[in-house]
């Protein structure tokens, strides 16, 4: 099934945008999550966190770099989460940002879109055509996809993505070429499976990617923790209120610190936050 | 020690700009390295090629991509080979060509400038300074190194990378980004621990970059297997012959398949390729 559609399949299902970003961190874990090594306890962590809001959102982006710093048992353990992703009914981006030259980029597409049990991937497009290359042929054959970074959410994302190139910022160029290496990836509710990472904390550049790019999938990080709200995100959508999903991460995982629980009431504090962050989007995209 | 100056005077004492990229693929892996994991045999086999070469190269650049392909044992193998060649007492360069935001950036810059054995890493600009950040503390902290992509050896290096950015393509801007972000960072020879990559593929670029910054360091990959020679790269060095390093993977590595010897001699086919290459780069540096 070509990926565009299947996540957008599940955004209905679900009716949320919302991602939920597994990114564990190992001083904030709840002290309930006893025993074992750190890279079990994200194991249980993610899984925890997935069982709860598995009703209220759309999709899961585990964040590789957080399992990377654990060597091999983190590797192990990110592999366990996509599946547990997976196994809930999320289809899975892994946030991996990859980018590199040929044969290189050929073994990282072979890790994450088919030997890892992930869905797509977020791709840095700086190496160009060839490097996004060998993801798009496993768009092609296995219905996997991937997300060109555009325009990222932390603040030093202007140093070159706003760079003007021929009259229009490197993020807007960036999205032209994933509209283009998206073509022939198009699925039927119009959108293709190359899509865009558009930081939720730039939402007058997020109108402007949408506007220029009708038919582009938006993966948009940078809510809640980072600061945006719905307000912010509800240009990206279409008029059905499709193309995009929104990603937060530790509004979700970690919304038990903010008061209101116990910490052993971790789960239910993050399902909260996931139906909370889903009905604050729906209600922000009105009819839609 | 400051980064600059340990490569530096890694290379005065070996006579060598070499590096070896430590890349393994399993389909070409010599015959003779039977038994054990993949994981195993690319362990064999990388310290095999380390001790083969070490009297001729100044560093290794371990590419992680070939070892995350494997998983959990993988990163293990990683681990191991870049142990191997730090004990071969080669300046180790990670890699991994990595870039994202505030803690998953900590999180990366942790995990292979601390928790693995690696000296210097490899990093896509693309998300700008704050991504690089946590780096630079590694480099001030702990004398480590990074090298910022500028302009890769890929043909499709040219979609962004050349892009016209106010009078000047996008790899210079990003050129003279690492040489500010290195401020204080220089050591004893005049180069910062900041420095780039630029393709050896790329002759005419790299000695514009290297007019219009004398003073930062260069890794320069795209040597032998990706077609340029030792005259392409000369342009790089400065009038001592520092300066750059120049990378080779295939042409080292599987130098036995060239022909004229046996698979068996796999490792000293490993190291007449990395002594004639060597000394292809001192000639083309004649007196420097």
């Amino acid at each position: 099934m070509n990926f565009a559609d299947a996540l957008i399949e599940s955004c209905e299902r679900k009716r949320s945008r919302v991602v939920v970003g597994l990114d564990p961190r190992a001083d904030q874990l709840p002290a309930a999550l006893k025993g074992g090594s750190l890279a079990e306890r994200y194991v249980a962590f993610c899984r925890g966190i997935v069982e709860s809001v598995r009703d209220f959102v759309a999709a899961a982006k585990p964040q590789v770099a957080f399992f990377e710093e654990l060597g091999a048992e983190g590797m192990r353990a990110y592999r366990e989460v996509c599946a547990a992703a997976r196994a809930a009914g999320l289809p899975v981006i892994a946030d991996v940002k990859r980018g590199d030259i040929a044969d290189t980029a050929e073994a990282y597409s072979r890790a994450y879109l088919e030997e890892f049990p992930c869905d797509a991937v977020t791709l840095n497009p700086y190496l160009g055509r060839d490097s996004v290359e060998p993801f798009l042929k496993r768009c092609r054959d296995h219905g996997r996809g991937v997300f060109l970074l555009a325009k990222t959410s932390n603040p030093s994302s202007a140093d070159f993505q706003d760079l003007q190139v021929g009259g229009e910022p490197l993020y807007l160029r960036v999205a032209k070429a994933a509209r283009a290496w998206g073509d022939g990836l198009r699925g039927s509710r119009g959108y293709s499976s190359v899509g865009i990472v558009v930081g939720a904390t730039h939402p007058a550049q997020s109108a402007e990617l949408r506007k220029a790019c009708p038919d582009l999938l938006f993966l948009i990080p940078g809510y809640g923790a980072q600061g945006a709200k719905a307000a912010d995100v509800a240009a990206a959508f279409d008029a059905k209120g499709h193309g995009a999903v929104v990603n937060a991460s530790r509004s979700i995982l970690f919304a038990w610190r903010k008061g209101g629980y116990n910490e052993s009431q971790w789960a239910q504090a993050a399902a909260d936050a996931a139906r909370i962050m889903r009905d604050e989007i729906q209600a922000a995209l009105g009819a839609r």
